[in-house]
């Protein structure tokens, strides 16, 4: 079967300018590619009808299907409804269907529909409304010749309730979709060209319908097995056997497969194990509580976490020594140990995490260059810390540290040396 | 003079599956805007020969100045370098200084070049290498007939290193560049089209040569003023006359102007008073602390922060009483009241601030829905609170009461109602 072939185009002077980052497609991609539709490109160009007009028959000549995000504000720069309108050779008519809902949206709020709102209630003619539950703009659904065009506001959380609720159920009705089987390995504290030799024979072996790729990230690289064919089952059944051989040479890195993130994967073996976790951020600064805590469910395992930033706090708070502040210094494995143990005692927790450094760019001394940063943790029975040598860039640094001590909060609950 | 219009493509299968999040272009379109070059269009395609020649085919078709992230790794998936090499008719070949750079690179950690690397010191014959000191892919710069193509590695910390140390300048010295004048205005606390109403006459006495773009985020929105012309001295002057008109209207809710971050704003307020402010994050999770520690001095104004995320810590470490939690809970004003003074006192800073809510998608009660957060700043004299109603997304609960949290700290060192 062929498979159906899409197209992503925002539109945006603040995404082409760089004011905005586009976070939209990448979470369109990942949608899309789960019902079997294949991204060939992304597109991105600015408020004017010329280059968007060039956009559409461009990307309406090599896809069958075109998605939008952009444009659709109340203010006067918005031109993607007037170019879709042009595009398919109708005019914007009033939807009384969406002036409904935007009256209920204001007036649910105690705020009046004011007449820049009112305008977002005029829609191609023909096309087919797609209901937007959290905001303000409608998206739009229209279709000619086997093609299809969808029309989404570009607000990150408005387009993703909308895809989800309305527009993946009708391009799955609409559009026959092939077989691909992606699967996405996570592995942690291993660089690439390293992993690269480990796993090269492995690779050499993969069947000619079965694709890896490489996708770093600070601390992490993702590895994506993606087979194609025809036979879903069979698919599956060939990438578990190849994963299965994988974890033989490379197991102690792996974290977890799919879509899960690292806080998620050291959250699960939390839950599993029944224990709990308190941090000591000092150069993190709150990061690695954030991720952890941007986990739905987490406040089952995760008790808190102290801040001390100031030097003087690693003692009012964790009772860190003055000797040892002042022998070692609080970037020091001393500290660092200390901060470990003494939280995990002072929150209640079974697992203290600490993290200690310069994460630059000032700070610095002789002996300790921007970059040295110190990480433990801490159960009932030991406390493990490394030292990190990292970047000369602050938030390189942070994140850096947060994903190694995740890391070795890790290895420490699946014991792996 | 006519202005440089350039284009920015990024290869791989990881940006266009949605694996990976770019962020690439948004940071060069910025840099890129900064000299006065114009992105007219961003396109992204994935790992494929025949994807690739045809974005460069086309980019060439419409820019002068065309700029490849992406593609550069060791792996065989990586095809930027063979598809520029058939695109400018050439072929690979070894560069010495590349394998030298690359030699130390790996010297310098104690780790020995394999076969592998090794290919990343072959570059298309009679390129300019653009060095990577903090990486192993060189980058490239190609021309003909007046055009230029520059190939740089996907990894965010190696392109942006090799822009700033040799491509912006390159581009610069190269290219005749025209005048732009922006100013980014950044408002928080203010919807966008309630913000719309309020300036609509300003925005309409705009001078012809300038165009306005509402930019809304989570909780922000910024208006950035584009002017072009000729005379660049004459162009500043009629945006900062602009904008000391708009001040007259909205003046309260500007925080800032240019690339300033609200939390740089809000930590210039407090070094400008000489304050320090100390945290209680319950809800938020560590994600103001780690916005605030983002900013590199915030150790002179940053004391800490605790996040009692258990609410037995809520009372052991910060005093909230058992009786409060009892009767009003641990989403209340009163404790959001207690927490705020008293992280101020343990910490020993000039001012509090605390976050207490339902951040969702559990731990709603028929009182409370999800999404119902209280924040409180405290100083030596009052303590302020404000009730937020805000979403079902637990994500965005958390990114928008930190905003609100800042705020709220920014309106009580500015003494703002």
């Amino acid at each position: 079967m062929e498979y159906t072939e899409a197209e992503l185009i925002t539109i945006g002077d603040e995404i082409l300018y760089g004011q905005t980052l586009d976070t939209n497609t990448q979470w369109m991609s990942v949608e899309l590619d789960k019902i079997g539709i294949r991204i060939v490109r992304k597109t991105t160009v600015g408020d004017t009808e010329e280059a968007i007009l060039q956009a559409f028959a461009e990307a309406e000549s090599r896809a069958q299907l075109v998605l939008i995000t952009g444009g659709l504000g109340p203010t006067p720069d918005d031109l993607t409804k007037p170019c879709l309108a042009r595009y398919f050779h109708t005019e914007l008519v009033l939807f009384q269907e969406a002036l409904d809902q935007l009256t209920t949206f204001f007036e649910s709020r105690g705020r009046k529909l004011n007449a820049l709102n009112r305008t977002q209630a005029f829609l191609p003619q023909g096309c087919v409304m797609i209901p937007n539950t959290l905001g303000t703009a409608p998206g739009m659904w229209m279709q000619r010749e086997g093609r299809v065009f969808i029309s989404m506001p570009g607000v990150p959380h408005e387009m993703r309730k909308m895809m989800e609720d309305t527009i993946l159920p009708k391009i799955t009705a609409t559009f026959q979709t092939p077989v691909f089987v992606h699967q996405m390995v996570r592995t942690v504290g291993i660089p690439e060209s390293v992993l690269a030799v480990k796993i090269a024979n492995w690779e050499k072996s993969l069947p000619d319908f079965t694709k890896l790729a490489y996708l770093p990230s600070l601390g992490q690289v993702r590895l994506r097995l993606t087979a194609k064919g025809t036979d879903k089952k069979g698919l599956e059944e060939s990438v578990a056997t190849e994963i299965s051989k994988l974890k033989a040479h490379i197991g102690k890195y792996i974290y977890g497969y799919g879509e899960i993130r690292l806080e998620e994967a050291v959250g699960n073996l939390l839950k599993a194990q029944g224990k709990t976790i308190a941090l000591a951020e000092s150069c993190t600064g709150g990061l690695i509580s954030h991720m952890i805590t941007s986990v739905s469910g987490s406040s089952g395992y995760f008790r808190g976490s102290v801040i001390p930033y100031h030097n003087n706090l690693k003692k009012s708070l964790l009772g860190v020594t003055q000797e040892i502040l002042e022998t070692q210094g609080a970037v020091s494995e001393a500290t660092v140990r200390q901060m470990a143990e003494e939280v995990r005692t002072l929150l209640g927790a079974d697992i203290g995490i600490a993290t200690s450094g310069i994460a630059g760019p000032t700070g610095a001394t002789s002996e300790k260059p921007v970059g040295t940063i110190w990480i433990a943790v801490a159960d009932d029975k030991t406390t493990q810390a490394r030292l990190l040598q990292l970047t000369q860039a602050r938030d390189v640094n942070i994140k850096l540290t947060a994903v190694a001590a995740l890391n070795l909060l890790r290895q420490t609950l699946s014991e792996i040396d």
